[in-house]
């Protein structure tokens, strides 16, 4: 079977668009795709993806291209947009390469949304993929202009969330 | 700080509800916890989580209760039942035996919702857990007692999918 690179799109306000990536990410490379991972405003090291993909001898690669901590204000971005379009400059190079079957931009649609990168910037990068190679960007408010593109869109929706009954984020579940 | 067991589900029409849980699992292992992941109602072995984690030797132990292929009429549910019954059962000793810290019950909702599972005995199973244990439950068609008892909730919904192009389900992507 020729494979349809999919571009996939997990957005919403629910959990689980970046863990449905991360668990798409060992689906593909247990059938042996190779993958990247670049995953936009994230500097954070201490989180689970990064300690266990680095363990194991799986095909998945993963960078990040943030700072720790989150951005709180627009003076402040300069060195965030940097990152971000460093990522988008090495999600380019990785796709002229040909090496990856599946890349996922973690938190691009953040990025979009916070103007680390422009829409137009993103989309023409997209567009420079091969027919084969699969995509997934995560992220809330995915635009609509990427949604119009992708072929597989899914909505994380809230319907209960702990912090709401003052349950702190738990080491292992949340990152 | 110490642990609060979440219990959490990912349900709804959309794609990422085991993917989610898998990348969960992929992240808890990646902070030490130890993951046990039950996955109901599947029993191919050609499926990209089972051939990455067995191949990694992370703190993940995965076990399949269910045969190749779906259930297509009522008078062929003997075997499926019983295989459903056999992972609540495991289930039930994972719990008790007190060595893993997330587990996880993949389509169980789908399992109680095909008559598989009495919800009453999912329940019972869950009330024995030792407030610590972290639980996700996934699977379409959540039960609203479930749903009740749960600390986060999630429902996946479908807003495209390629299937309605006639784009055939990816390897690496969709199983």
């Amino acid at each position: 079977m020729k494979r349809t690179g999919l571009i996939c799109i997990n957005t919403g306000n629910g959990k689980g668009k970046t863990t449905a990536a991360i668990g798409t990410a060992i689906r593909a490379a247990g059938q042996g795709l190779k993958v990247l991972i670049l995953q936009f405003m994230k500097g954070q090291k201490d989180v689970g993806e990064l300690n266990a993909l680095s363990k194991t001898d799986l095909p998945i690669t993963i960078r990040q291209y943030g700072r720790k901590g989150f951005i709180r204000n627009k003076a402040d971005r300069t060195i965030d947009c940097e990152l971000a379009r460093a990522g988008l400059k090495d999600f380019g190079e990785a796709v002229a390469s040909g090496r990856f079957d599946l890349i996922i931009l973690d938190e691009i649609n953040m990025a979009i949304d916070f103007d680390l990168l422009l829409l137009d910037d993103v989309m023409a990068a997209i567009e420079q993929k091969t027919p084969e190679l699969h995509l997934i960007l995560t992220g809330r408010n995915a635009r609509k202009e990427l949604i119009e593109i992708a072929d597989l869109v899914t909505e994380m929706k809230e319907i209960k969330h702990p912090y709401r009954k003052g349950i702190m984020a738990q080491k292992g579940i949340e990152f």
